[in-house]
């Protein structure tokens, strides 16, 4: 049921020629009577934002944080297409709100795919009303939503969470790391649970920072992502912290998700580091070793060379006294005090062999720590990236 | 000659069972007579700085910038060794101190290899005589020191730059970005020009700036990188500029060498920002651009896909606003005004196809530029790196 599992929402996914193959490329996602309701959405930080993060910030601005769907396009990112591109985003919000009889304002958009291609407009003039029209709130649309946002994809990303009292359903496409010719990750969370804008966006903004922002494999902060949620009401005030609970499991289950999926990945590895001075130095340590080439390129080969992880560490920025080191795989110390540690051996190299790796580095200098996933680097990696045909 | 090519120095290359395959792996590079002449040092930024960075920094520290001989060694980078480390960095200094009859603190260390393991003292304490008794002054003794520095590198880098009245000469391995292994570049420059410390290390530091630290390919800052120059005087005062000019020539040649040898790069790329608010910001998207697994990997395809340059300049954390830039692939824009320019599509393929891309992305703000080598990230990069065995 996923992005319908809560009350008050309709969901539909059709093909309207985006994606040249014909597979599904348009989904819309609708409060079931078309009126809107508190809704919040964190976007990238990319300072080439695609045309639709651009629209979508003005509605929920100029509505207040209310809106009564989201369209949601695949194939194409609208993103470095100029005015052009903004006249497009509109149009996507104007067709669905005509279609649903709410205010343009009222639509948030999404796009995802190709960078620097303008819209097939014909596409979505067709795509837009036959996927209103085909708004359902039972699995089927839900399933038909969650399938219209995959590019690279291999599997739907959905999730439902069933907390006392209300629901939060969601579905997600997670490409930004692991396809990133699609170069987007996209998500849309809805819960019936009744609550103001303003709290809605504070919860999602804590829930999307230690969730899909702890998930990185190359670096790349894409011109599109985004993170949409919309909250019907229907089930009444919720206690906050729950919801944000609820949000945050949500989040964290489709960006795993979207880890497991991470197309030529033989690995996902967490990378945690802890002892720090704080959090942002624990945060920014992982960070560094989680993006290096080189530690990608031996979880690629599963060999434990924490050399690695200490050259990327020294380099993070951070503070940080390599003598007080300790570097862990599987939970296995294999350097201590920043020299090599005697191990056993054959308890690590079964623990790289597995397809979850688990690398933690304790700085020893303070309480700070922090943890993100990532994945290997592979020829797959790179045949998946090293065209656009 | 390269290293020998100034008047007033020596080298010597051996093999002292350092590297487990038997080639060569201890380098001497020295004044004719042993005596200490002016000498500077660049060393890397990493906070877990090798053993032999220490050292050498505390000798040129304790010296005053003088210095009579470089031992460099290659196939084990003692780095995360902890005071073994830095005992054993000291003995490579003191085998050559007593052999060439200085002080310790006149000789300079540098080591490349596998982080995390002790160094064979045993291979130290015979093959650091044996080097320093094996010293010439000949284009031979200059091709066996370059050869002792290679890791994974194909072919020696030397360079002689004979100026008005002085000449530069210098060898270096390159293998920072290019087989990350090894992990580390080294570089030793000599001159017959007669200058004091203080002046030469900042014509070093200025050479520097603009070449070796403009080469990047994966990011990484090793804990190695080193570059070390000796005056021995013997040809008189310079001008300054023309030593700085000689200085930055020969290490650009070097650079340039290191990117050409790069293992598993099928491409090498002029990565080049204009148009900035400042220097700074133009390094900085540069960086971006050439360090991107997006970009290296599209550049390993040969497609101009410009979108993932728009995106990185966007999340480069700069100045930026995507409705003034131009992008060009061999001088011939495909991106103006932020979005795609109608262009010769075969004049961009053909450029794409060869080995030596040119990237240019003009941000229409200000007068800031700068220029970065990087290559494409290939299968051959990852297989070189998967595994240390």
């Amino acid at each position: 049921m996923s992005v319908v599992a809560a009350e008050g929402f309709r969901a539909a996914g059709v093909s309207c020629g985006i994606k040249p193959n014909g597979r599904s490329d348009l989904a819309v996602v609708a409060t079931v009577d078309g009126l809107p309701v508190s809704a919040a959405g964190v976007f990238t930080s990319n300072r080439a934002a695609a045309a639709p993060v651009q629209v979508s910030r003005r509605h929920l601005d100029s509505s207040g944080g209310r809106a009564a769907a989201v369209v949601l396009s695949s194939g194409n990112a609208n993103a470095a297409t100029g005015e052009r591109g903004r006249s497009d985003a509109r149009l996507m919000a104007e067709l669905a709100a005509s279609s649903l009889g709410c205010g343009p304002e009222h639509v948030l958009v999404c796009s995802t795919g190709l960078i620097g291609f303008p819209m097939p407009t014909d596409c979505l003039r067709r795509g837009v009303p036959a996927a209103v029209a085909a708004l359902a709130g039972d699995a089927d649309g839900a399933v038909r939503a969650a399938e219209a946002i995959m590019t690279t994809d291999t599997v739907r990303k959905e999730v439902v969470v069933r907390a006392g009292g209300f629901t939060v359903g969601g579905m997600a496409k997670g490409a930004a790391m692991l396809a990133p010719d699609m170069a987007t990750m996209l998500a849309v969370l809805t819960t019936d649970a009744a609550i103001e804008p303003g709290p809605l966006a504070e919860l999602l903004r804590r829930s999307v920072s230690t969730t899909f922002n702890r998930l990185s494999v190359d670096g790349a902060t894409s011109t599109n992502d985004t993170v949409i949620v919309l909250a019907s009401g229907r089930a009444g005030p919720p206690d906050h912290e729950a919801l944000g609970a609820a949000l945050t499991e949500a989040c964290s289950h489709l960006a795993g998700a979207m880890a497991e999926d991470a197309e030529g990945a033989t690995k996902v590895a967490v990378i945690k580091v802890t002892g720090a001075t704080g959090e942002a130095d624990a945060l920014a340590g992982a960070r560094k070793i989680a993006e290096s080439q080189l530690v990608q390129a031996s979880l690629n080969g599963g060999d434990p060379y924490w050399g690695r992880v200490v050259s990327e560490l020294g380099s993070a920025g951070i503070a940080f006294d390599i003598d007080r080191v300790t570097i862990s795989y599987g939970g296995t110390p294999v350097c201590r005090q920043g020299v090599a540690a005697a191990h056993d051996e054959a308890a690590v190299a079964a623990h790289m062999a597995g397809r979850l790796i688990d690398i933690t580095a304790d700085l020893g200098l303070g309480a700070g720590e922090a943890a993100l996933l990532t994945t290997d680097l592979s020829h797959a990696y790179i045949d998946e990236n090293r065209t656009t045909s």
